[in-house]
């Protein structure tokens, strides 16, 4: 349950498999400088809040390369720009940041005068390698919450391609299917972007892990039949109190599962945790091009000229969560005390 | 606001404006046979509960027309078949058996040796002319529980084009406009069938009522921010006890509004309640084609292979709704009780 990685660096090259295509194609895009990278962020060539903190992470090796040909030993402030302009890609997601400052303290302490670039490389598949085996770590942890033959809903894509590999939300469904705890999956469709119609069916299809696709509005009716156990999804941020930030459409199905007694589970690594904020009020919420609702496959659906309104998240309260699982611990009845027993 | 009319009898023809390629397209299709009425019905042509209503009717009279045609004094016999199909041809909304049933009433009071068509034209012509009477009657009797400057959310389409003309949900929200009761209305995109993104944002637009659309997912955080007074749909059967089957999504609303203190309005015609029926339990829910899910527009979204759920309509029980309205008036908090002043 490996098989699927979204970022790959080879020949001193970081390919991204190309995620505004899947499943119909599988097209892997190379990159060779930071500001390509921001864009492919922006973009949503990658996605996913770790799979961009990997990304970043590659993208301030890719600017140091830059930085040390063209500046020589003033190569650290050539990198102000790049991680500017990277740091700016997408607003919502934290571990973008966090990504960019632990590149960033690592190469304050590099040498000026010798070439950065396979110092920071190092460190970068550190980060990309400690996100896989946190996603392993929190599948396991998950999966202990869930009872024997459960049935899932999930919401938008929190699987290997939203991460380094095995993924986050999909790594606990992944493992709790293995261990006989999960039986089946609805993934929610996940309009505008269709996230989960696209590459969460992808994903389970490819790992032959049973798989039933509904439209976002459909999810209510299936709890309302009884056969729903768990919500699990990812997040883009979670702040200090335990509220979360995800994908549009999570916290509806939060208060539906809260309606129907369905239990709530959020999975993210702790890189994911802006401890600096403190509660989901203060996270920015990123709003997309119009253009995302009103055409769908670049054909036009709603009528020309009717706007459209396009969060590309929400923020689930705490109090509506009934288990953050993350590397380092899982979080029951998530609050500002409960939370504090990750750091 | 009475120029959008999907339904249009000339030339002793039936003509539907084909509600699958609007906007983009404004096809009328001519029907001269009540079994290609069925198709229609099936296939979404048409839609709506009253403008399916209105529909038999219509076809009824076709049907009157061929079996005089084809049988003379033996045309009610030859009725029975091509009304059968047609009660077969959507499962839920009741409005079509309930215009068959007023359509035989008829038919079964004509002379056996004289044509039919002309009396029975005579009584669809009717049921037509009251549908769009209580359109505007109901929109009356909505706005008049709405206070002034209201922001509201409708989902799918309950307007002109899903009946006769005014439309229900949307004939409220018309009125509720000319008054300055509704400021701005947030449409749903409502998938799969993108009823509103296609049909309620340009019904809206047509009529200058300031219309913004949203995917399904994103109408909780819409509501979490205080803005939305009111959610305001249509429905295509409701029980005795004032259960409202409507489409897929109206129940996640329903939640979602009493979560947030947002009030819950159903509009339609007292021919859309089927007394026979205790609750939304018995009531038939039509599952359709995967592919409305897992294709958009004819192109693949999903991967090959994945099934997906379907189901057309949910059932939002009567507890969550604050106010059914009809041409018979008003029932506030429905219940078996309350409901039964409509009588």
């Amino acid at each position: 349950m490996d098989s699927i990685q979204p970022i790959d660096w080879r020949d001193n090259t970081l390919f991204l498999l190309d995620q505004r295509v899947l499943p119909n194609q599988q097209n892997w895009v190379q990159y060779q400088h930071a500001a390509d990278i921001a864009n492919a962020i922006s973009n949503m060539v990658v996605r996913g809040a770790p799979a961009i903190g990997i990304t970043a992470a590659y993208a301030v090796v890719l600017a140091a390369r830059d930085a040390w040909n063209n500046k020589g030993k003033g190569w650290k402030k050539a990198m102000v720009e790049p991680l500017a302009l990277l740091a700016k890609s997408r607003p919502t997601a934290v571990n973008l940041h966090w990504a960019i400052e632990r590149m960033t303290i690592c190469y304050l302490d590099l040498d000026n005068e010798q070439s950065p670039e396979s110092a920071l490389l190092l460190e970068a598949k550190h980060i990309h390698n400690e996100d896989v085996t946190a996603n392993h770590k929190m599948g396991k942890l998950g999966a202990d919450l869930i009872d024997d033959n459960s049935m899932v809903i999930t919401h938008c894509n929190a699987g290997a391609l939203a991460t380094g590999g095995f993924g986050t939300a999909l790594g606990v469904i992944r493992q709790g299917f293995v261990e006989g705890k999960i039986k089946h999956v609805y993934a929610d469709e996940t309009r505008p972007w269709l996230q989960g119609a696209r590459l969460t069916a992808w994903e389970l299809q490819q790992d032959n892990i049973p798989v039933t696709l509904q439209a976002d509005g459909a999810a209510a009716a299936l709890m309302a039949t009884g056969v729903v156990d768990w919500i699990i999804v990812g997040a883009d941020r979670i702040t200090a109190n335990g509220d979360v930030a995800n994908k549009i459409g999570t916290y509806m199905l939060a208060i539906l599962a809260k309606y129907h007694n369905v239990k709530m589970m959020v999975v993210a690594p702790t890189s994911t945790i802006d401890w600096e904020l403190h509660d989901g009020d203060e996270i920015p919420i990123e709003q997309r091009s119009e253009q995302e609702v009103t055409e769908i496959n670049g054909h036009q659906i709603a009528p020309e000229g009717v706007p459209a309104l396009n969060p590309a998240f929400d923020v689930t309260p705490a109090s509506l969560i009934d288990a953050i699982v993350t590397e380092a611990g899982v979080v029951l009845s998530p609050s500002l005390k409960n939370m504090r027993t990750l750091k």
